[in-house]
């Protein structure tokens, strides 16, 4: 009897074949990953880039340390720390009762998982590098995601005001007018009329959840999400009963972003989370908007944050919003070289990881101007890396691990 | 009896002592020149800066012809037909009675007249080049002008909403409590409520009329321009006796524009006026910012235009407002040099003042991207280089003459 990642071959392709059309071991080892990893694991990246989703699913099967495996992924030392980390990670969710009911589980919901190699695998989210999804779970119109590739992102806050709802619906029906599907996270307010809005005039709608598409997040959506389906996509990275966590919230923001050409917020406050979307649609380099909105509304204060340090455009209307997805027409971009970068590494060099430095200490040592150096550290802060305290800015600490899944 | 322009030296001081305590002739010719010629008018400031008031009123009255004084202004050839034209347009108003009746009024009315050299002048303006006024004719308090050198000018539709006049309320009685002074336009709707907020909250604010100070505009202003009077100033380069009229509202402007140390547009309507002092701030590389508003109030379009294509910053509050004055702290603005300026002749070289061109165009003619065609075309609009027609974009015409004041 043939055997794939220890168990009956049969069984492997009767597993991936109810999900996917693709290679079966290859559907089966990501859906595997999928259990394994939690969304955006830059080690998981790195290894399955490196030994193909089977390979290195095997390799962890067969229990190879971290120093065996480290060198066939990355050159680099640190790898074998880092995998030996992931490693530890990983190894108590390589349960394969877990991978059999998620893929179970997403046969009987008729979800379908699609890998980078599927025809309707969303080009956008491999600009991701290192954090590109390993596979995505699907319900509802696999040909819906062919219209990502003209796509905008409405994104804004779940405390909407009438205002923010009524300037959803506007923007996404107009889009939709014009072409676009819309993608959106499915929350109350402002992604919720998003999606409400795209439906009524007709459109193609992409939710992306932060748990598994099994079951719908908020529940009060469930109605709206099972509609989504019927015409577009509900996608996620993780598997069917999987349920959000906050981590798993901002890497559903980053999929937002990398699914679609340009990221627009509606309505945020200061601490919004889709001011996290809209970093990651300016680490991407995709075109960011915010929506302007009485400066007494504190639902507003997020949008002007963005257009007052973030550099994001000023939309008021579809027309504006759709202007901003770059079009056809030659750029000539290269020829005009973005002073950014080697302004931006200056001004990382001044920012301690200890000291608080303020911004006019900051222009002082890196030679810039003082509006350069607030423009830089506002770009710098919404990707993450620096930090405001009381008395100035730092670099930002490493990132906090995702804690095992209990 | 000694002469002076003709006439009675002795009554040339009387005349200017009742308005100046400086040199009687340069402030009566001074006076003079603010009866020939209209506000901004290039070629008298040319011609005064050249000569000097007095002796630039004494070529005119000894009826010198434009080739004799042409030569002592400027060596450009053009000078002498300019001159021509100005000479014909002023010599219609070359009347001392007017003189006279403007100086008298304005005693009577106590204004004063400064002139550069005053102590009083407000050194901005001098920033206007050529276009600097020749005089100021001052009603209130003379040293209320020492505030402007920290002053920040509220502008906007007169058309307020609810909305607007509230933001012009904080926004004014914030900026006085900063200790800034207020400068704007006195017309109903946005400058009143800035004016009055600033009197409210016991700062000090200027307002700048386009006509005559004798005679407050508008009427229903009258009550409020004379509080303003009482403690703070209320300007104009017109003499007493003179209307307003939209050349005279356009140039008003430039001086709100010139005066203050940044210009703020707190409502305004797609093709609102205010959109003009923003187009001055710009030119004079004065900090601009606008306020935004709902997306759905046409009384904020264009405060939206202004952030979204011409580069003001978006305020929301009288700190942000505050932040936009240059401070002391070093800037080093002039190690990283803007790129503008070249882009900028690279753009005009592709634009015709014949075929109106589209951006997508000039954008593959001037090899700049499409983005930085449209900021670039944006600003240069604001300036009054370029137009956009249907089909495209063309230089502007050469700016229309105001008619000669009948």
């Amino acid at each position: 009897m043939t055997q794939l990642f220890g168990i009956d071959a049969a069984e492997v392709r009767a597993l991936a074949g109810a999900v996917s059309d693709e290679d079966a071991a290859d559907v089966f080892a990501r859906a595997a990953w999928s259990c394994i990893a939690e969304p955006g694991d830059r080690v998981a990246g790195a290894l399955v880039a490196a030994l193909g989703a089977a390979d290195a699913l095997s390799a962890l099967l067969a229990g190879e340390p971290a120093a065996s495996i480290a060198p066939r992924v990355d050159v680099e030392e640190r790898m074998v720390a880092d995998l030996t980390q992931a490693l530890e990670r990983w190894m108590p969710r390589l349960l394969l009762p877990d991978v059999r009911r998620a893929l179970t589980q997403a046969a009987r919901f008729r979800v379908r998982l699609i890998t980078p190699d599927s025809e309707s695998w969303p080009t956008g989210v491999n600009d991701l590098g290192a954090h590109t999804p390993l596979a995505l779970w699907v319900r509802g119109e696999l040909p819906a995601l062919a219209h990502l590739d003209r796509s905008i992102a409405l994104v804004g806050a779940r405390a909407a005001t009438g205002y923010g709802e009524h300037v959803a619906m506007e923007a996404s029906a107009g889009l939709v007018d014009r072409g676009y599907a819309i993608v959106s996270g499915a929350a109350y307010g402002i992604d919720g009329m998003a999606h409400r809005a795209a439906l009524a005039s007709k459109g193609v709608t992409v939710a992306v959840l932060a748990g598994g598409v099994d079951r719908f997040y908020p529940s009060g959506h469930d109605a709206l999400l099972t509609r989504i389906v019927e015409s577009g996509a509900v996608v996620s990275e993780v598997p069917c009963g999987i349920p959000p966590t906050k981590w798993r919230f901002l890497q559903r923001n980053r999929l937002i972003a990398a699914m679609s050409q340009a990221t627009i917020v509606l309505e945020a406050g200061w601490r919004s989370g889709s001011l996290n979307t809209a970093g990651h649609a300016v680490s991407l380099g995709r075109p960011l908007g915010a929506v302007p909105g009485p400066v007494t509304s504190a639902a507003s204060a997020g949008c002007h944050r963005l257009i007052r340090n973030y550099g994001a455009a000023c939309v008021t209307n579809a027309d504006e919003m759709a202007e901003l997805v770059p079009t056809d027409v030659p750029m000539f971009r290269d020829e005009v070289p973005s002073p950014h970068h080697s302004e931006q590494s200056r001004l990382l060099d001044t920012i301690s990881d200890r000291a608080p430095r303020a911004a006019a200490d900051l222009a002082k040592r890196s030679g810039l101007s003082l509006a350069g150096v607030h423009a830089l550290l506002g770009r710098l802060e919404l990707e993450g890396a620096v930090v405001e305290r009381d008395r100035g800015w730092m670099l930002a600490p490493p990132p906090k691990k995702e804690k095992p899944l209990a």
